[in-house]
């Protein structure tokens, strides 16, 4: 495994900052920000759109209500204790949304609301902060715990990781007049450094986060001290720092060095941000052997703790993954923010090392865990994401805070409410995960209707048109704007699902053109010395398709998944209505893989049979992402074939 | 469904109480106690054995090293706040030693060691009771908080309950002076109804077990008050009086009433403790609708929420009920008290309506959880029974108190150590639930060496020996003491598990005997006029048997289970060893269920392949029950098929 290909961009290195939120200074591909890269149709606007217009707004009016902001207000007037509001974690959502405000920002270009709004946050927080540097509204003060008291579970450190995201997602955006958050992150990282330094506190954050954070700051800054202090806190995972717990150090990934794991254990989010942050690390010291261990890792998590949606987390008591094979669809807890840490991630293992194993995860992730949260209406949100509900919910109120892993609808807020604005700063910068470039290459990882401006490694201008119906159906179309000076290659992923890829390409004209085509496991490649007009169209089959499990994931042997594209398929109590099978017991159903399965405008159907009175009918499923959109059901992702 | 049958009984009423834990006034059958029952051989007697002579020890070894009887001390003293020790109902796990202590007393009869270690505990217990009978040592005083106070999760309720559980049992059983503690029973007891009367607090307790121990304190004293107390309690549950929590009031539940209820659902020993308290308010009250309701929920319960071992709880989280047919295997909480309390609800409704259903669960929970919680040396225990171990657990230290749910082996105590004095307190009063009277009859329910010397209902003197090699063979004799001066009717409970039942009757010379002799689907009725030497010869089938799962359970499809009589048999990887599939991945191991099961003395053979590498071996399954008992093993219960 390499570590080389330090980053040179086509446009000089330390000019204006890249409009991404992970930009290695090395790795086999460099990433595409908001700048390059826009997406203009197709499933992924849409959840845009309503991410800016409507969840945006539910976020900040929730954290408003609940009183999560009107703590920093409390911390600057001498007030709180008491009166401080929400759990030990509370400042961290304020600065998630602040985060989904810089990409949004930046997304929609120029948002005079949207920038007020901003700027008025980040003023309440920044009148909060100490002196010295320190910002937490729930340590520090008379009547509360002592700073770095309770590294277990007070989340100092991972709220100010939080604090950092959003400081590098603004220094990397900002169109307009400094607003004093990144001179806020800088001023609480150079505080973590001296406490936390080689010769501080040789502690660790019971939960993972200041890792991410500083390695970013540390980039986007060119400060090396926060890299090195994100390093130190990565090595010292393991070393039993942490207090024990009911569920043991593994909870919080203390148990065992990181470079030592063998895959990835404890509370799904933290492990996810913790081995995201390692990656980081590993790639800004030249650290092989943790790279490697870190994608041993990966693939170890991937094929056996991970369930077909991508979901990750089997235990609802301490949100954590399972053992090997360890996959209950009833009881997964599959957490909205675990999948969200998956693709942060993959997508850094993706950028250290290519492959389009990585990309094709980031995809089942984000169209079966990460777009299944939200409602429709992005105000209203699954925190866990089960594959199975064996009794239809309660209607939801969408004026009551909800516990967190209730599963049965989504809900409009939760006491512990990380994945409402960890979705909505995801949705935000999407466009950062669809595409990267090297010296003389674009790559393509995520298909949608986008626009692509950038500048390859070697100064060459690429401009290119993406339109496609992903993933309805898996033909993409990519348009070259501009002639090209010299030959450059265009590498499109293929799919690991996809039973068939052809690709040609074609002139303006529509005469097919000379071009170098490689068709291999995991991409297509088209080299060519490209001409304005030229298309390149790629076809991936998207048949409908049943997926056998695993015979060692007990939890669905005899049962099967009805996948199409990378959409999970789900089966919903309320689309037996009209059918044959209309108040039947759902647990009676059976799925007859004798019949084909029929592929339907937005979903696929399946021969059903009920076990005990033998009747049959052909019922429509749903994608899984929207499950319950109609009110509350009985659903499952795998059917019994007994 | 009748609630007749109000208990005259062979001795006076109102003579020296019978030494049970349970006695109600009215129902179809009467307890015989440890006055009229003596385990004499073995698994049980062994049990028994070993619990006097081990675990007594053990657990008031660590219930003075962890300082939850010293809490007493520091009660009386004037101490206490932050010097008290343990949880919130460490006060009860001493109430359930007293119980424990007070049966093995009248057990064995004569044990001046053992008694004055009960009346030294019940001295220091005495000596920190309020004035006005209030007793806690976590509420109350100067830093605590108040009396009351905290309903959901102070379980003040609850400690009393196994405090008047505890002075039942003593005053059922003792033989010497009065040691005080029916007295402090008493004192808190009518603080209790002072409080919590008709016209006092409206509310319950988080956990319940008071209901059950007001309604057989009322019994034992004769006191109406606390039957009528312990009716306000049930009647309140499901009336919201507590508040709600993370996993809504049904945890407790408080969210439907306990006649509107369906099936237990919640905390698993909350749920079987409450209902256990609803059957003796029933049955006492003569409240016929409640307890159709309770022997409804009982069938529920056992149909689609009870695990093959009888172990109830699916979920760690909450230590809850699932859904119908959620019976994970692999996340089987199961936890030892939950099978307790299972036990006291079944007892309970045989009692009162009689029924082989009721028997039969309470012997699949006593050989699969109850036997299933204890090591061999009685000095360590699982507090969690799970049905499938992925991997090898470590070696756990003798020395070290465990967190409570950890399944991979039993360790010597917990940090919520219900489950060790509650094994205690029920292998020591074991005796109690072998068998019951009627006016013309005695039924034996639970298969041991024992003698039986009891009088009838009609004033008949009975006295039987019962010889069985239980469970490991389906025969037993029973031996008639005594000439009988009239007709009267032996019952032995038919398993419905026994594939074949026979049974007859010789005279003391081996010759037939004549008597009437009714097979029916849950007994063997033999009626005669008994004579001494008579011998009541009555065999089960015990062949091993393959059982496939409710295609419902979905946990659990494509597997089957061995049993043999009672016993649910577990794969343990420890007996590869020695086969050809030593070795081999515990996950890719299948059952050929084509091929006979191979009955071996302890235990059965099943031929199993591995599903990658085709290798095949005859392997010994051990009972469920003993599992790990040869240090840390991979275990499975269900088997897979496919």
């Amino acid at each position: 495994m390499t570590l080389t290909t330090a980053h040179t961009t086509g446009t000089d290195a330390g000019s204006a900052p890249r409009a991404v939120p992970v930009d290695p200074s090395s790795g086999v591909l460099r990433p595409l920000g908001l700048d390059d890269v826009t997406i203009t149709g197709g499933l992924w606007a849409r959840r845009q759109h309503v991410n800016g217009t409507a969840t945006l707004d539910h976020v900040e009016s929730w954290l408003e209500r609940e009183g999560w902001i009107r703590n920093f207000d409390l911390a600057t007037s001498g007030g709180l204790p008491s009166g401080r509001r929400g759990r030990e974690f509370a400042d961290s959502e304020v600065y998630k949304y602040l985060e989904a405000l810089a990409w949004e920002i930046r997304r929609t270009g120029d948002s005079p609301w949207l920038e007020e709004r901003f700027r008025s946050i980040v003023d309440r927080v920044a009148a909060a902060q100490e002196p010295d540097g320190y910002l937490n509204t729930r340590f520090g003060r008379p009547g509360q715990g002592d700073r770095w008291s309770d590294l277990e579970w007070g989340h100092e450190l991972y709220c100010l990781g939080h604090l950092f995201q959003a400081a590098v997602a603004r220094h990397r955006t900002q169109a307009t007049a400094d607003d004093g958050l990144v001179a806020v992150a800088v001023r609480a990282a150079d505080l973590v450094c001296d406490v936390f330094g080689p010769d501080g506190l040789q502690r660790v954050c019971g939960h993972a986060e200041v890792e991410v954070g500083l390695a970013e700051l540390g980039r986007a800054l060119g400060n090396d001290r926060y890299v090195k202090q994100a390093r130190l806190f990565v090595e010292r995972h393991g070393h039993q720092s942490l207090a024990d717990v009911e569920w043991s150090r593994g909870y919080f990934q203390d148990d065992v060095t990181v470079v030592e794991t063998d895959a990835l254990h404890g509370h799904a989010v933290r492990a996810n941000y913790l081995a995201s942050g390692a990656v980081d690390v590993a790639t800004e010291t030249g650290d092989a052997d943790l790279l490697r261990s870190l994608s041993d890792q990966w693939r170890r998590t991937i094929d056996r703790r991970t369930y077909v949606t991508g979901g990750q987390g089997s235990h609802h008591q301490d949100e954590a993954f399972g053992q090997d094979w360890e996959l209950p669809p009833d009881r997964a807890y599959s957490e909205t923010c675990a999948g969200i840490g998956s693709v942060m991630f993959s997508w850094r293992l993706l950028l250290a090392q290519g492959g389009s194993e990585y990309a094709d995860q980031i995809e089942r992730t984000l169209f079966n865990v990460v777009e299944t949260s939200p409602s429709d209406d992005g105000r209203s949100f699954y925190y866990a994401n089960t594959l199975h509900q064996r009794t239809p919910g309660a209607e939801a109120d969408p004026e009551t805070i909800s516990p967190r892993a209730h599963s049965s609808l989504r809900a409009p807020w939760f006491e512990v409410s990380c994945c409402p604005p960890n979705t909505a700063r995801t949705f935000a910068s999407l466009a950062a995960y669809v595409a990267t470039s090297t010296d003389h290459g674009l790559q393509i990882h995520q298909y949608a209707d986008a626009s692509i401006r950038t500048v390859l490694g070697d100064g060459q201008r690429v401009a290119v048109d993406v339109a496609t119906s992903w993933p309805d159906d898996g033909d993409v179309i990519v348009t070259v704007l501009e002639d090209s000076a010299d030959d450059w290659t265009l590498s499109l992923r293929r799919p690991a699902w996809a039973t068939d890829a052809r690709v040609s390409v074609h002139r303006a004209d529509g005469q097919a053109a000379r071009a170098e085509t490689v068709v291999s496991a995991g991409e297509l490649r088209v080299s060519r010395t490209f001409r304005a007009g030229d298309r390149v169209v790629a076809s991936f089959g998207t048949s409908p398709r049943l997926t056998k499990p695993d015979p060692r994931v007990d939890a669905v042997r005899g049962c099967v998944a009805v996948e199409r594209g990378p959409v999970v398929h789900a089966l919903e109590s309320t689309d037996l209505r009209g059918t044959a099978l209309e108040g039947a017991t759902f647990a009676d159903l059976r799925i007859d893989v004798a019949e084909p399965l029929v592929d339907l405008a937005g979903g696929v159907a399946a021969t059903l049979q009920d076990r005990v009175t033998g009747d049959r009918a052909v019922v429509a499923l749903v994608p899984y992402h929207r499950w319950a959109s109609r009110g509350p059901s009985e659903m499952r992702v795998w059917i019994p074939v007994l």
